[in-house]
């Protein structure tokens, strides 16, 4: 490999999801560290926590009762960042108006959801089994299907998926919203490292009428690099690419590939991609959910070993939005999953993105090679029991 | 005002400096917060702290001993992110070839400084008054003139300021860089929260040979503002249209005025703009570098007040780059400061800016406007015994 030297030299390396630059000084991590510890995170939780909003049969904040599930439960948030039903807005536009050009604003509604991963309160994705993940996969997927748009270009495989899917737990709350919504984001953040204020397994779903930020850089990177490359998709050649040279695969099955992207930011972050062209969730087959489940199950595994410790981050899913602009949105767009989490040395020591990165541009201090082979490490049992 | 409605509704709003969008739901600080709570910060420190390696007449890590210094103090980072030396890298990129698409380097090079604001170990910004605050700006604006390339436009205005600045401290090591180098970015981290690792009060000074990402953007957007509307500054416009409306302004002075921006993202966010078309340190005269002190100050005391803490925050300055592609690009600049603080609710109760920020876009839950009348009534005496 003639970039050996990137191991030792700082230098820039090139996001081409999101057409953005990062900085990477592999020397740094030796200097001292006399800043916050995070507390390292014993799993002394309770199967059933009488206090968690959660945990099935308990009452929620504003009085809901949840049902007595038994693996999954998705409801409305209580405390929706966006809603269905809010007072109408507006706002006049004058061009060449300085009011119009620098305080614009537009409505936001949509529809959030929580999906509880597990009826344990103490379980974590990495204390489940591939198979205990799929019912979450097929949670995923049933949501997406019922938000689709009708002119979706995914529309006829949302349809055969809605039909294939073991029927939805009659406690699911999943009707189509009133107004078509443009873009759905399963997200998890797990660990109080990462903003977490539930410990109870679960993830959040936000469906939203505009396209976010993130995912719409990126779509638009996918249409361009289609557009500029003789219609070739950008991660179909990322993950032949990753596959042949090899020092950044942490794992793989035949459907997905688990790397440290070269344009990694977070010290341990991992992308998770399909490796045949799978826009969204309703894309995927069944034995192909299985091989997400244990895509997912090995990067949660494989962080709770590296430091031993129950492993913070933030991941979430990007695909095909729910309403696309055109055919072409639906066809660049690639199914994958990013995992950021924070922890840089040990369990109690994380990387801060703060006034450099928030300032300039995000900054890491270990390649993604040397995380890389350290994840590849930590293949095997749980360093813990499992809950 | 006809927008009071968005004190009730979500709804997204635009960042015209970097030409990207966030997302503000008012309504959301009403959820109950079960999640982590930062330590609340007593100022205990001493005076002065044998163990750290930023105090006068102290060792540093790699032997260096600091001198007997008795307000600023400015050394090359000990371990820093990007180094004036460094093994040659010049990748070949084949166009076309997928790997010199997929796999994009460059070398990074450059100088960091760490620069303490005071002797004191326990003293702070808010701490110090703006006299005290004005060697802070001289020595940043010497330093700053100092690597400005030869050929820049503000290149007079910077053998001005040299010649009128107080004569540098013998102790400074701040030498023109052997190379040129394209951007100088100024930053803080206080507190723990923000990865903060010693508390004696510094800031750091990281220049490189790229022009980074966030720079990068908003002098893109700077520079095509003044194209699209007859070469009108955006910041000039910004700052009349504020001081027309009112309800973002959080303090001012004749050279400065501190806003929460339309479009802030972090709770308590404050941008303090120059009020007249100043594009670097270098073209502020004494009496502006006075007023930049004070508009500083009213930032950190006012920050301790809120929630009467030593509140955390990352700040940074943004200005013209030290090496301008263009004229263009140097008359396009102006000078600001963002202020980038975590906290929300209380000293203990922190916004996380996590997963959907993360994996979709920024989310606030307070307006800038309800931040604004917040700030507003934390004017006054610092509420402790100033340091
Ligand atoms: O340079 P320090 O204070 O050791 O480190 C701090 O600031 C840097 C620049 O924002 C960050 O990269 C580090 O993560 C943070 O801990
Ligand atoms: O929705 P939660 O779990 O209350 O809140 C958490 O996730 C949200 C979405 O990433 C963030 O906006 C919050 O800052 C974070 O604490």
């Amino acid at each position: 490999m003639p970039d050996e030297i990137l191991n030792d030299i700082s230098h820039r390396r090139y996001n081409p999801l999101t057409g953005s630059w990062l900085l990477v000084s592999p020397h740094r991590t030796k200097r001292p560290w006399q800043g916050q510890q995070e507390a390292a995170l014993e799993n002394t939780l309770p199967e059933y926590d009488e206090k968690c909003y959660l945990c099935p049969g308990n009452k929620r904040a504003q009085g809901d009762q949840n049902p007595r599930y038994e693996n999954t439960f998705v409801f409305v948030n209580d405390y929706s960042a966006v809603k269905e039903q809010q007072q109408d807005y507006q706002p006049e536009v004058k061009s060449d108006d300085i009011a119009s050009l620098l305080l614009r604003a537009e409505a936001a509604t949509g529809r959030c959801y929580v999906l509880t991963f597990s009826a344990k309160h103490n379980a974590t994705l990495a204390d489940m089994t591939a198979q205990e993940i799929v019912p979450v996969i097929e949670t995923w997927t049933r949501i997406y299907a019922s938000h689709l748009a009708p002119s979706s270009p995914l529309a006829g495989a949302a349809a055969d998926v809605l039909k294939a899917l073991p029927a939805a737990s009659a406690d699911d709350s999943v009707t189509p919203p009133a107004h078509q919504l443009r873009y759905m984001q399963i997200f998890e953040n797990k660990g109080a490292a990462m903003g977490c204020s539930n410990p109870h397994p679960h993830c959040q779903i936000w469906t939203t009428s505009s396209l976010p930020e993130e995912p719409g850089k990126e779509l638009a990177q996918l249409a361009r690099y289609r557009r500029e490359h003789a219609g070739r998709h950008m991660l179909a050649d990322y993950v032949r690419l990753e596959m042949e040279k090899g020092e950044r695969v942490v794992w793989q099955n035949d459907a997905f590939l688990v790397v440290c992207p070269w344009w990694a930011v977070w010290p341990f972050e991992v992308l998770v991609i399909a490796k045949r062209h799978v826009r969204a969730l309703v894309d995927l087959t069944a034995a192909e959910r299985l091989q997400f489940a244990e895509a997912v199950q090995e990067v949660a595994r494989r962080y709770d070993n590296l430091f031993q410790t129950s492993f913070p981050y933030s991941s979430g899913i990007h695909q095909a939005p729910l309403e696309c602009r055109d055919e072409d949105e639906a066809e660049s767009s690639w199914f994958h999953m990013h995992f950021y989490p924070p922890l840089l040395r040990s369990a109690t020591v994380r990387k801060f993105l703060v006034g450099y990165e928030l300032m300039a541009e995000p900054q890491r201090d270990i390649t993604p090679e040397q995380a890389t082979l350290r994840l590849r490490d930590c293949g095997g049992k749980l360093y813990r029991k499992s809950m």
